[in-house]
Formats: C-alpha cells, sequence, structure tokens
C-alpha cells in the first residue's frame, strides 16, 4: 500500500485530477459505483448510485417537460429498414452506427430490422396515421428508452453503444410553431441544466456540419467540462416539413384543405451524467448537486467504544427522523469500515453534506455538519438541523453553479487567427471565442488544423458586428464558440 | 351509420363484450387509444393514455419495492450468445424466442448478440464481479426495462415480441434466505394487483412444468379474467444455487468460508394492463381503478348557447383549482364534439368520474358527479367536492375489487373428474378447483382433454387432504386451480 493510500486509510485511489484528468474520470465514476464495464461491447452496466442519480434527473425533467404539455409514450425497439430509408438524409447518417437483426429464433428475416438508433422513422409512420385534422395537432410526445449506435471508441457514460435518453417527437401546423416549440424545448433544457445539474450553458444553434441527419436546424446547449473541452449537453431539432413530407404526415386545416405539418425532435441522455461528474468533481471525486444527488445527507456514527453504540444508534435514528422526507439522508451503519474509511468513501461519492455523530455530540445533542464543496465543518444543535441543512442544499447548488461559471470565465479566449487559437491549445484550455464567416470551407480549415471544432452559434451574438472570419477575413462573421469537443 | 352508433352519437362502436369478448378487448384498447399495432412484427405502440396508466402503475410498484430495500439500476439491452448458455435450462427455454443481432454496422459480428428475452444471464455476469463477501449480501436489483421474446401468434398488451417490464434481481447467502425473498416479493405483487389494480388474485407456486427455465421453483399470482380464462399477472423465482453454480457467484462468509450464494428474479409486465382492461371492463368499454386511472375526474362542460361559455368556463376553471393536486382532474374544452360524444368517449377510457357542468350547475355552485362503475349520478355543491371526490375513489377503489372477487367466486367450479371439466368448459367458463397427485402425466391428460392447465397450486389448500387426483384417483392429492389462459 503506498503512503498516499495509508493516509487515506482507503483501499482505493483515483487518479490526478489535474495530472491525468481521463484517468481521473474513469476511477471515479467506477469507485463511486456510478457505472461498471460489461462484457458487450460498447455497453455499459448503470450501477444503482448512478441509476438512482438520473431518475432524480427523469423527474425533474419530466416535470418540466410535462408542464409544456408533453405526454410520454413508448414506440418499438426495431425499425424494418425500409421505414429508416425514407428520410434520405437521416438514413445515410445513422446507417453506419446501426446494430442489425436478422434472425428471430430460428428463422432468418426477410427484411433487417434496425434496433433504433433514434425513433424519428417510427414515431413519424405512427404520427402519419394518428394525424388527420388541425384538431390533433400540435402532438406532443416524449419517450424514455434505450436507443443504440454502433460505436468503435467508447467512454463510460459520455460514449457507449447502447444508452438511455429521452426523446420528443412533436407535430405541428406550420413551420413557425415548430421552431417555436424546438426553441422552448432547448429552453427547457437550459434551465433544468443549469437549474438542477448547476452546469451553465451556452445555447445556440449547430453549424450545418453538425446538423442532426434530416434536420433544418439543430439546436444546443454547449458546457465546458473541467479539463477544458466542450460536451453538447442536449439537442433540440426543427425538421420544418422534411419528416412529413416524406413519411406522408398530412392533415386538413380549418378551412378544410390538406396541409403538411412540421414536426421538432429533442433529446437529452445518460451522457450528462459524465457532464456533471466532469464539472464538478475535484481531486477527491464526484461533488453531486444537491437537488439530483442520489443521497443529499449522509451521516457517519462515531463509536470507538463498543458500550457507546447503542446510544450513538438512538441519536442517529432521531436526527433522520428530524430530517423527515425533506431531505434524502443515509445513514452509513456498514461494518468492517473505520469512519475515517466512510468519510473518504462519501466524498469519493459525491454526497453534498456528511453529518458526523459520535458520543459528544450525542451528550451535547447536535452533530457536526461536515459540507462536500468547501469541507468547512460546523457543529448545529437537533432543533436548528433540519432547517439549516435545506437552506445548505440550496446554498451549495447556486455554490456548485457559480464555481462552474467562473471556471468557464476565466476558460474562455478571445480568438482572431487560427494561430492564437493554437496558442491556447497549446498553453492553456477552454472555450475559444472567434468570428466565423459561415463557409464550410473554413469550418473544415479550423478543424484540420487544431482538432477543435465549432460547437455553437450562440443566440447571444454581442459583437458579431465588429467581427471578421477567424480564418478567411471577410466580414459579416458569426460570433461563434470553437473549442475541442467530448 | 347503424341504429346503435347513432343513438351512442358517436362515431365508434365496440363490439360486444358479452358476444365477442376478444373483439371486444381489441377494439376498446385501441379506442379508448391505449395502444395501437406497429409495422413491426409483434410489436405495439403504448400510446399516451395507456403510458400514462402504465407510469402511475410504476410509480406505486416502485414505491413498494424500494420499502423492501430493493434499488434500481440497468444492465445492457444485449447478451452474447456465450453467456445465455451457461446454465442449461435457462437457456434452452429461452433460445427458440430469441432475436438476434448479427452485424453492427458494415460489420458482421464474430459472436451473435441475444436482444435479452430476460436478464438473468448478463446480471448474474455482473454479480460474480460484485459479490466478494457476505457484507456485499443481500444484493437487491430491480431494472425497468423493455425485452423481445419472438411470438408468432400476438395480442395486444397480452402477448407481444417486445414489451415492458420490470425484472427483479436478487442474491442471498442461503437458499432459505433466497426463498424468503421470492415470498416476500409474490406478496408484493398481490398487494399491488390487489390493492392497487383492484384484481384479486390467486398466490401460490406453479406445477414444474410451468416453471421458468432454471428456476427450482416459480411463484404466481393468478386472476380471472372477465371471459373465464386465466391471466398468470406477476411470477417470482427462486433460483437456490442455479445460477450461482453457474455464473460462480462466490462469496466469503463470516468464517472465512467460500460459499454460493442463493439467487431469485421476478417480474411484471404491461401484460397486467391487459389484465385491467378484462377484469374491470364493460359494454361501454374501460373501468380504470382510480389509484391508477390517468385521468380519475373528467370535466365536461356543457353550453348549448355560445353566451353560457365564458361563464361555464370560468366555473369548470373554479372546479378544476378547487380539486387542487389531490386528483388527477382534466376539463375536456376540446371543440367539436358534443358533451354527449364526450360522455361516451371518457366512458370508453374509463374515467372514475365526470362531472357535468352546464349554465344551471353555475348559477347553482353545484356540478354533477357521474360514476363510471354504477352510473349514478349526484349533484354535489362545491364546498363539498373534492372530500366528497376522494372519499368516492376509494369507495370505487373498494367496490371493484368486491366486484371482481364476487364474479371469481361465481365462475369458480370444484370439479372431481375430467368429464366434469368438460361440462364446465361447455356450458360455463372460470376457475376449476380440483385434486391433483402431482404427476406430470396427470397434468398433461388434463391439457391435452380441455385445454385448460394447472394454473396455480395456492398456498391455501385447505379441504386438500379429502381430496383424490381428479385423473388417476390417488392419494395424497393437491388443491389446484386448473383453468384455460391467456
Amino acid at each position: 500500500m503506498s503512503t498516499k493510500e495509508a493516509k487515506q486509510g482507503y483501499g482505493q485511489k483515483i487518479a490526478s485530477r489535474s495530472e491525468d484528468f481521463p484517468g481521473w474520470y474513469n476511477d471515479v465514476v467506477l469507485q463511486a459505483e456510478l457505472a461498471d464495464y460489461s462484457p458487450v461491447r460498447g455497453s455499459m452496466v448503470i450501477r444503482p448510485y448512478g441509476y438512482a442519480l438520473w431518475e432524480n434527473m427523469q423527474a425533474r425533467l419530466d416535470v418540466r417537460f410535462k408542464a409544456t404539455g408533453v405526454v410520454n409514450a413508448y414506440f418499438p425497439l426495431l425499425i424494418p429498414e425500409s421505414l429508416l430509408q425514407k428520410e434520405a438524409d437521416h438514413v445515410e447518417g445513422f446507417a453506419p452506427e446501426v446494430a442489425w437483426v436478422t434472425h428471430g429464433g430460428n428463422e432468418e428475416l426477410a427484411e433487417r430490422l434496425a434496433i433504433r438508433p433514434t425513433s424519428e422513422a417510427i414515431v413519424m409512420h405512427m404520427y402519419s396515421r394518428w394525424v388527420q385534422s388541425y384538431r390533433d395537432l400540435p402532438l406532443l410526445i416524449n419517450q424514455w428508452n434505450n436507443v443504440l449506435r454502433w460505436e468503435v471508441h467508447t467512454r463510460l457514460f459520455l460514449r457507449t453503444a447502447e444508452f438511455l435518453w429521452q426523446e420528443g417527437h412533436t407535430v405541428h401546423a406550420s413551420d413557425a410553431e415548430a421552431t417555436e416549440r424546438t426553441l422552448l424545448m432547448l429552453e427547457t433544457y437550459r434551465a433544468f441544466i443549469e437549474e438542477d445539474l448547476a452546469i451553465p450553458v451556452i445555447p445556440g444553434v449547430k453549424s450545418e456540419s453538425e446538423r442532426f441527419p434530416g434536420a433544418k436546424d439543430t439546436y444546443t446547449v454547449e458546457a465546458l467540462m473541467g479539463d477544458g473541452r466542450a460536451l453538447q449537453s442536449a439537442t433540440s431539432h426543427d425538421f420544418a416539413d422534411h419528416f412529413t413530407r416524406a413519411f406522408e404526415i398530412e392533415f386538413l386545416d380549418a378551412e378544410g384543405e390538406r396541409r403538411f405539418g412540421a414536426t421538432t425532435s429533442w433529446g437529452l441522455s445518460t451522457r450528462t451524467i459524465g457532464g456533471i461528474v466532469m464539472v464538478h468533481g475535484d481531486a477527491k471525486g464526484l461533488i453531486l448537486p444537491p437537488r439530483v444527488a442520489p443521497v443529499q445527507v449522509v451521516i457517519v456514527p462515531i463509536s470507538r467504544k463498543s458500550e457507546d453504540a447503542a446510544a450513538v444508534r438512538e441519536f442517529v435514528e432521531t436526527v433522520q427522523r428530524s430530517l423527515g422526507t425533506d431531505l434524502r439522508v443515509q445513514a452509513d451503519f456498514s461494518e468492517g469500515k473505520t469512519p475515517g474509511w466512510k468519510f473518504n468513501e462519501w466524498e469519493l461519492k459525491g454526497a453534498p453534506v456528511r453529518l458526523e455523530i459520535g458520543p459528544r455530540d450525542v451528550a451535547a445533542q447536535s452533530v457536526v455538519v461536515a459540507r462536500r464543496d468547501t469541507g468547512e465543518k460546523q457543529s448545529v444543535g437537533l432543533d436548528a438541523l433540519s432547517g439549516s441543512l435545506v437552506a445548505l442544499m440550496e446554498t451549495m447548488q447556486t455554490g456548485l453553479f457559480e464555481s462552474a461559471r467562473q471556471f468557464r470565465a476565466e476558460n474562455t479566449h478571445e480568438v482572431s487567427s487560427v494561430e492564437e487559437m493554437r496558442t491556447v491549445l497549446d498553453e492553456g484550455r477552454g472555450f475559444m471565442v472567434g468570428g466565423w464567416c459561415g463557409g464550410a470551407a473554413c469550418e473544415a480549415y479550423v478543424k484540420e488544423q487544431t482538432r477543435a471544432t465549432i460547437r455553437v452559434i450562440p443566440f447571444e451574438q454581442g459583437d458579431a458586428a465588429e467581427r471578421v472570419c477567424i480564418v478567411c477575413g471577410s466580414r459579416p462573421a458569426r460570433r461563434v464558440y470553437i473549442a475541442r469537443a467530448y
């Protein structure tokens, strides 16, 4: 056992976050038991602690969806090849990533079935049967499901063949209404990611080369990770009539005219869990935003002498009861581990607050409250505890967001040439903000020279009028965020 | 339009429940918009109304699971063929029903991957990595997911290739503990199905021929449908050490000895939605148990003169506010439909209570409350409404359960020979209760002669001591429930 491990009193160790960010990421995900590798190529197991985080995320995002009139449903996993081929760009974009079912039982199938890489094709087919009149519109349906995209290079949460997500699909009477819904869902993601996950994002539109196959426009919320790389955290697609024409989704309008509708789709996946890890983690492991943390408050009982154990346990249970249902609380009575070991374990697992309760605390009817973010410790009396912890959750939630925003500000660099980009990438990290003429050639040149890509054309264009393209120098230019990305 | 349809003032019609039960079932499922056929063989779409019912079921069952210490996780969709083959009975039972993935992208796979028909193989593989010490036990994990079993003859909800379910998988230190957990989960299903779905069930054990592939014992809760056929509504399997030996799930016990654990699995699927339809429906359509109904109270505004519309709408909104968050309420302001049409539509969809609000109700500050189960109508003042409806939900929940129990009592027949079974099946319907020696030959004979099968050997053995086998006449005999089944 190394000195470091012995000092920690802890059998596991994690790689250094500052020196080996990818190694640190994998160690944290595995040792905090968020996920594990599986024997199935490109697929991972989401372990109970990681899944509880996902359940909390789902619950909060689902409420936000439903507040905009969205309802949930479930569409089939398998999509006949012929259906996938109906929209030309769509099939071209996804075919190389599809896993194919060719046999059912002992029988070879007449037509191959795709495991859904996304569900536009099957959903649009059903919508063509359900949409007849303007009274059937808008149709606002979401599903929480698994999808599969055959990937060669995979990373826990960030890129896996199978992943969990939600995909919403809507139909509207006009292109304008579809655009409005696309933007409403992007704003829903922005609010969820910033308010519930405490991750600041840049909302805007993608360049043509990064559009979803079949979309007229793809909107995104981009976040900056702790290593200075960008993560696309959710996307919202405006399809105009591309899919309604391909799938013949027509309706009779109020005047009795047949018209094509317009559609949207939008998704957020378990990938975002990787974002939470990479934005909020530190050298000790995870720090989970209180609103979605599976365990907001962990209680570690401390009784070195066995005669103290009963009194400590009784007080721990009193504390648990006093915290009621306002907070997600877990008391760690597991055997065979020292309190110090448990401290490290729960710091690695990112529980926002730890309560330490020993014989002296029982005597004083108080507990030691330790914050995961700042490490501060404070003794709080039982009477004031519940209110104090509920307030502390909000303080920490806001604090995590502010820290991430400050990190992003410190790691966002103005660039006016590809040369300057190289300097930033050699000496630093983060978002680069520059001008772009909108041309595909200039975009490709940036990527080829720096391996960084145009992540988003933000809604906030600010000083764009004064900018020129960092590649070709022409005007007008758009203000864009560029970064190396996951 | 037929006279019947004109009378209903309703553009759709459903088959007669008494004359054509299967036709009635399909009509109700489709027209109430619980589900729809899909272009994918054997797969269906669960529409928003049906999915909302499933969400309510999930929420209530999940709380019951968590109260027993169970946590949720997510395991991969695809299972390598070699892993599926580790437990001999298991692969033999499921191989004929497996859909196989043979290609990923443009590449042919070296090993075929099964779309999970159930997840024992992949879960047990992971457990062999996670279980090291007695301190890791019991391991109590559930997942809510989709599975696929290649079926030739499919029926909406009751038998589809892909379906949604939950599957729980636990590991214990001893066979006795595993048996205890198997029975605890069966009791959890019994309580959920009887209390939340208002469906009475017979809990007990399956005969050897009906066991889950690989199980030592399979337990079941069997329900009687409105046409007299049985539905297996959930199962709980006791595996003893069959899977821990096949997958090498060993742990060090407190004395430092290596031992094999014992496992269980248990599941309930969207099939149960078919049970709700078939147990509680009537000639007009669905009747949903209030605890899981997506819409518990539907409000139908009635304003024949357009000058009444504003006052009616305002009062409807007042009523909605007064019902607050205690009830799931929906006001049906949809255009182009008469109130009578809406009455029929919501009767078909099985909303427990309808509120009718017209100008006279506005004047009297009261509403007409119409019960879906009895058809009774009553005027209730606004002040008393909320309390009255909350109480009515419980009355109806209990009433549905009691009606179903009475129906079952009336359709359960004592039989002492295969001849008597034939008479029951020719002239009547339902459960038959008889004696069975336990022999496979007698069980097969019953099935061959009557197409009815031994559904369950109930825990309640009552007068078994006095019984003889209805086929061979030998003693001792077990008391068994026999029926034709879905």
